[in-house]
């Protein structure tokens, strides 16, 4: 007897009829003898339309009243799963974040997961029961429910499965599992039957939005098994784990991309130390998230800086640096909002050179320009005109014979 | 400083622009120096929209999962009336009924509150908050969510009111207070500036189902005052008190009906000890809740007898008495599903005769036959046709010359 956590995402339990079907999935869990803890997101576009009728009361919401409102579409899932299975002759329960013992910090809108109190669980699951939580929410000492931030189930699930020491962590969505690259923009794209956390977490990251990447570091932190899967049919999916065979370890795996990127660069800058600082701690105070950052060579004691940012805060940077550029003597400010990234991933990549120049060859071959380069050990980023995107994964998914 | 307890049903908060009216309300509490605590029902037809969608899952819904599903209703409404006033400037938070400290037994739909711990309100008015309060909801001992049973919101109220010493509970709808009858019916029907609570009781159980009864009878054993008044306008309403005058108390104060009525007749049983237990009996364990019986004196040891159910609980009630008609030997069971009933009540009819003649009279002179009678100290009811129920309303309203 195994216990299984299995995570659903919204729309797997979009209606009534869906999440009749997710009860078929979950009870065949139990009929084969393992205990399973189900993990559910809200319906469909439930927490769409709960922010829409908040925006409806006020342009500024307080977090801990929107933390509460929030997390009304996830007990309304988890309740109904429960039914369900209930109404098939299943035991099943479901338990509020509160009630799974899942306790966070206060900080509302994107709480951290301090601990997972599992007593109850493990009373329910002793009782023979299907336990079903609601994702994406916790609760803190004071008794105050907290949300996760978005994609939170991922992290609810990933740290039920810690907790209980659970065999494998199961997030079953819309998707087959993780591609080689976007089939939509690359046909022949495979997809992976595995993938180490390391490069599941720079795919997260660097473009495949497909899960969140707090829940993939914890599960690398706790060493629990991830099978990323349809919940519409029965394909093995990926499986994101840490003893990746040695064979692929040797290659690029994924190919990815990011639409939604702006640049700014200040031109022209008096090149002194505390110069960045100046420039970047405005702009965090103003709640700005920089993503890559690039310094020029100086020539003259002169020098260009340049980072990017996500296109809707693209206006709130311009209007942060703004006085800055005067003050510390930069020449202009220029900004650019028609701008993409594409990655290649691999943890192949670590020990082998000729990745970065096949790259940069691949990509000018197709009359690209690279606008700015970014990596980390096992990924290489370049930013290239928007338009341009799609061309290149396809280019380089080619070019590197990327295949699973 | 008062300390002031707000209702607010249903259609109250049915959209965002009423939370905002609703909060403006409020606002004008605080801004004359009382403390407010504030109770919301879910928006509109949410309960009903919620019991519609486990309805397409199950059937037979389990009761524990019914009520956390049920319970997200009040809490997004407490939510957004937070937002509301937050949004106005007023420091205001939502509790739960857990966080709200409303105790309950672990009788799910329809559960009891065992007491109302106030710490956390109190701490909360303390800081100078607006304090909102989920309503129709509280929390067991093991932390599981229960319901309070339809209008339950009203005895969130109340046993809040009573719990914290509260000047007043007001009880905020979209109706303007109590009337001497229907005013859809007899338009000269005048709203009532006061009634006592047993008078209250009477209307709420007999026909007006304006208010739930135990919220009635909570505030009478706490001698907590109710305003029952229009969250629309700023008209006084009803004060459902217990120090009603003197003067008004000699008098029929309302004609109250109720068109939900089916009356069963068990024909010709053998008069001997125990019959009545043997119907009764498994009546209740089916969970058909009985209105009012009534035994014919026997002739030649053979006896009729007669009790009423909701429409709804006919066909129920034909099934479990089928076998036992037969056991008991009974000839035969006669149903009539085209009943109702019409009630007049005041307390001046306890100690004054003639209330019961002159209702007779009246009824048999408008053509009316009656099928029942039941009484209280302060109640007379008839069960008539249904569709002489208004003619009836009517003509007895202006028989007793109610007047306010």
């Amino acid at each position: 007897m195994a216990l299984i956590v299995q995570k659903y995402g919204g729309s797997s339990v979009a209606t009534a009829e869906r999440i009749k079907a997710v009860a078929q999935r979950v009870a065949r869990v139990h009929d084969r003898g393992d205990q399973i803890v189900v993990v559910v997101s809200a319906m469909g576009d439930t927490t769409d339309d709960l922010i829409k009728l908040a925006g409806q009361i006020t342009k500024q919401p307080h977090p801990r009243e929107m933390d509460i409102l929030l997390s009304t579409g996830e007990l309304v899932t988890s309740t109904l799963l429960a039914l369900a299975l209930g109404d098939t002759g299943y035991k099943a329960i479901s338990l509020s974040g509160a009630q799974a013992g899942i306790k966070t910090n206060g900080d509302y809108r994107k709480a951290r997961i301090v601990k997972v109190e599992t007593k109850r669980i493990l009373e329910e699951l002793e009782e023979g029961q299907i336990v079903i939580v609601a994702g994406f929410q916790g609760i803190t000492d004071d008794m105050d429910v907290t949300t996760l931030g978005r994609g939170g189930s991922d992290t609810s699930a990933v740290a039920l499965a810690a907790a209980l020491s659970a065999k494998v962590c199961e997030r079953l969505t819309d998707t087959d599992g993780i591609y080689s690259a976007d089939p939509r923009i690359v046909p022949e794209a495979k997809r992976l039957e595995e993938i180490g956390y390391e490069e599941m977490l720079e795919l997260a990251t660097y473009g495949n939005k497909v899960m969140q990447p707090r829940a993939i570091e914890l599960a690398e932190l706790y060493n629990i098994p991830i099978r990323v899967a349809s919940s519409f049919n029965d394909n093995p999916g990926t499986l994101i784990h840490g003893g990746v065979s040695m064979e692929v370890r040797n290659k690029v795996r994924n190919v990815a991309y990011d639409m939604d990127v702006a640049k700014i660069t200040v031109v022209g800058i008096p090149d002194k130390p505390g110069i960045a600082a100046s420039i970047f701690v405005p702009l965090a105070k103003a709640g700005i998230s920089i993503d890559t950052i690039v310094q020029n060579a100086s020539i003259n004691k002169i020098t260009d800086l340049t980072f990017t940012v996500t296109k809707d805060q693209m206006n709130d940077v311009m209007k942060v640096m703004k006085p800055i550029a005067k003050k510390i003597g930069a020449r202009e400010i220029v900004g650019d909002a028609n701008l993409g990234k594409v990655s290649i991933i691999g943890t192949g990549m670590q020990n082998t050179p000729g990745f970065a120049a096949k790259m940069f060859a691949t990509l000018s071959e197709n009359g690209i320009n690279i606008e700015l380069i970014s990596t980390s050990e096992i990924r290489i980023t370049c930013i290239i005109e928007e338009s341009k995107v799609k061309e290149a994964v396809r280019a380089l998914h080619h070019a590197f014979e990327v295949e699973v």
